[in-house]
């Protein structure tokens, strides 16, 4: 007996229950990030290791965007490149994402130049792109649906963030702002498009390992900082250490 | 002012260096494994997650086989799929890991369906396969090099883990017995090939770099399985239990 194609619904709803089992709203570290339990290195050691991930989000949608079939489509993923890079005047997500580290005291050189990065961030977010690469477009778009779930993850950060470290500023935390309306407006698109686009349970059954396996590597890389940073907090050789 | 070209001898003194500061050997994990101061689970997981990296072995081998250019080279380097997969009689090195997780108690099934794997070993070992297919020959070859110093920590682990466990014995252990022949074989291949190959100090910077990186990946498993099982031991969400 094969299961029978979810309706469209169903399907959004069992994508929200992943986030509410796996999405790292729920790992330890974020909570002690945005809790004010850690030290400022700890907040550089986050900061400087999720850049990586910041800076490979283009990458990551341009690889999609190559791959998408039509110019209505390709026009509306292109947004999202231009969410991060910028328009040359107004700055994108990386640059906003530099502005933290900047803020943080982190030397600017050192932190594109990825030498202090966890080799476990590299590996999760190198996965990301060789994921949208080599995996079905559907599964690639599916990938981005943790969007679903970033307002809420911001919306704690910057608050918890605002309130207890003396060391950020509304000015330092200006990533996320417009991250709150872009996130919802890309869901938008990316949900229509799974929902229309996975015409049988098999690839609806995709879909939902598409979003899991992108809360799995989000996750990964808290694992990572948490290990490396706080218990034991042994970074590995070569590590940025605070 | 450039560096100037290494010796021989140079070039490997430096490769041995990145050993003493990076190989695995020197983790955590790695002593309390050998030390005896793991519970079975832990055991367990160690072996689990490692079973991803052993059967992943020879499509990495496979990769650099696909990109030597000549049949002399190629016998060389196909002696390592035929050391994991076997010839069809004598079992290679992934069946005989198999029988480690057997003896550990894991369902074979479980253990080659890869479901409990930690991402983390997932991104880090998959990153091993890109980079063998992505950088160059000379990288891809060097980076099969951390064998030069696999055979010490095969013999701090076997003679640990049998003085120190009541479940494991000779038998579940055979995985590493032939080991300790075939890596230096493997070893004096690939030393002499970058050494030969390694021309420039840039070509040589990549060799070392290379071992690095993979240094680095075997790092990054031990991290994974220390947070998730060792401290503060949260697996994530999905992944194996004890």
């Amino acid at each position: 007996m094969t299961d029978s194609v979810l309706a469209s619904a169903d399907l959004e709803q069992r994508l929200r229950a992943i986030g509410e089992e796996r999405y790292h709203i729920h790992h330890v570290f974020h909570h002690l990030l945005h809790g004010g339990r850690l030290s400022k290195g700890q907040v550089q050691a986050w900061a400087l290791n999720r850049y990586y991930y910041q800076a490979s989000i283009p990458a990551k949608d341009a690889t999609i965007l190559a791959r998408l079939p039509s110019p209505a489509l390709r026009r509306e993923w292109r947004r999202r490149i231009v969410d991060h890079d910028g328009d040359g005047t107004a700055p994108g997500g990386v640059e906003r994402w530099l502005a933290l580290t900047d803020g943080l005291g982190l030397d600017r050189g050192y932190v594109t130049s990825l030498e202090g990065l966890l080799p476990g961030t590299r590996y999760a977010v190198d996965a990301y792109v060789h994921f949208v690469r080599e995996r079905s477009l559907l599964e690639a778009v599916a990938s981005s649906l943790t969007e679903m779930f970033s307002p809420n993850i911001i919306s704690q950060r910057v608050a918890g963030m605002l309130r207890n470290y003396d060391f950020v500023d509304a000015r330092t935390l200006a990533y996320f702002t417009p991250r709150l309306t872009q996130a919802p407006q890309d869901v938008a698109f990316a949900l229509a498009y799974v929902t229309r686009e996975a015409r049988t349970r098999a690839e609806q059954d995709q879909v939902l390992a598409a979003l899991r396996f992108k809360c799995d590597l989000l996750w990964a890389q808290l694992d990572a900082l948490h290990h490396a940073y706080v218990s034991p907090g042994l970074p590995p050789p070569g590590a940025f250490r605070p």
